[in-house]
């Protein structure tokens, strides 16, 4: 089992309650309080992950910064979901958010896209194998962490996969250049995948098809799109922005 | 005077409707007609710039593709405004946008930061001189365009350019981690400049002290931060959908 060490009482407290399944061990410092925790004392409370008090020194080198706040957590690596596995993780899930990535290929945009999707609350990631890039150095470097924490999953048939995602009740909403409605007039707020194509090609004529929405983003220049990393934030956080009326719901 | 080929109907009629005084001379290809140029029509209707009929292979020898759509636009190519050249253009404007940049280094986010800009329709992007990139080729090439149309200005001391904002009347809105309150609560509909710092260091202490509001965006995953040419995108695409409410307003 691999891990990777997460620190920051913001970081460690969203890993709790999104991620709790991910998380092998929380480290606390001796001489922290329960009013600083606050919300990640409630969820060790009624969890049973493991905790250990150490001192700050001690935290410092395992973490290496002293900029860790005094709680770090010891998070387990997951290999990519495959496809039975992806719709038994969204069965469970409320209201997803899903993002499919129909055949991006550059390395800096799909390391971007997971720490945006990572930020965002994204519950799941998906993309085509063969089809897009794997996680490499450079998808790492460029996650800034998320690429080992973010939930991914790689299907053999992306478009075979969206009539999996049907049939769980998400909606899937497909971006493209002047794309049927505008992203700001379509509801996220229920369970909904967003389907992103590669740059300069956008989505492949057969993933067009299976979506319930084809949506664009206004364009007010002289260029034709945006980067795909980012109108993948743009249309992430426009998700969140309506999605946060009722944010326990939404990120549950 | 140097001068950039842009062409199709969507960015020859976005630059005639935003950036006229840029344009040199128009080609349109001698068998298209008036309705299928539309707005374009009415634009040349009323303004003096040079109109030229040429064939279609002509239009692909200019623009080096055949997806010119018929409408070509040869466009000046402008330095940088000086400050006090910035505030002559901001004063014209009625409810400008306008993007700061507080020592955005990376050339790829400063590129991609001028192709979002340009395609919110952002009036102008600011940065302080010698702490900002300048326009090297990786910037032109991230830019895919945008960094020889978009309007940039180059100021001495940014600090001090936050100063002739405020007196023309334009809201100081600062990006900064855990900022007083959520971008998606923020009134972005008037006049406004949005300032943006490095990734990493943020605002420095004296930028986020002029500004009038310090927002942040919503984080909900282990990720400390988001790429800035994201969080540039998610931003103005905010003030975009604010604004497009009133789109003609927004964007003269």
């Amino acid at each position: 089992m691999r891990t990777r060490i997460v620190y920051g009482i913001h970081a460690v407290g969203h890993l709790l309650s999104r991620r709790s399944e991910r998380v092998d061990h929380i480290y606390i410092q001796s001489d922290i309080g329960a009013r600083r925790l606050g919300r990640i004392n409630e969820y060790l409370e009624k969890s049973d992950v493991v905790v250990e008090r150490l001192d700050g020194a001690a935290l410092a080198k395992l973490t290496g910064t002293d900029k860790h706040q005094g709680v770090v957590a010891s998070v387990r690596v997951m290999d990519p979901l495959d496809e039975s596995e992806a719709r038994l993780f969204l069965e469970k899930l409320e209201n997803p958010l899903v993002l499919l990535l129909d055949g991006v290929q550059d390395p800096r945009n799909f390391g971007s896209i997971l720490r945006t999707a990572d930020a965002a609350g994204v519950d799941l990631v998906v993309t085509g194998r063969n089809r897009n890039v794997s996680f490499t150095p450079a998808v790492s470097k460029v996650a800034a962490g998320a690429a080992e924490i973010q939930p991914v999953a790689e299907v053999a048939n992306l478009v075979r996969f969206m009539g999996v995602l049907k049939e769980l009740g998400i909606w899937i909403i497909g971006t493209a250049e002047g794309g049927g409605q505008s992203l700001f007039d379509t509801d996220l707020t229920g369970p909904a995948a967003l389907v992103l194509g590669a740059e300069g090609q956008g989505l492949r004529r057969l993933s067009q098809q299976r979506c319930d929405y084809l949506v664009h983003l206004p364009m007010h220049g002289s260029v034709e799109s945006l980067n795909v990393g980012v109108a993948a934030g743009i249309c992430l956080y426009e998700a969140l922005r309506q999605r946060r009326l009722a944010p326990d719901q939404a990120l549950r």
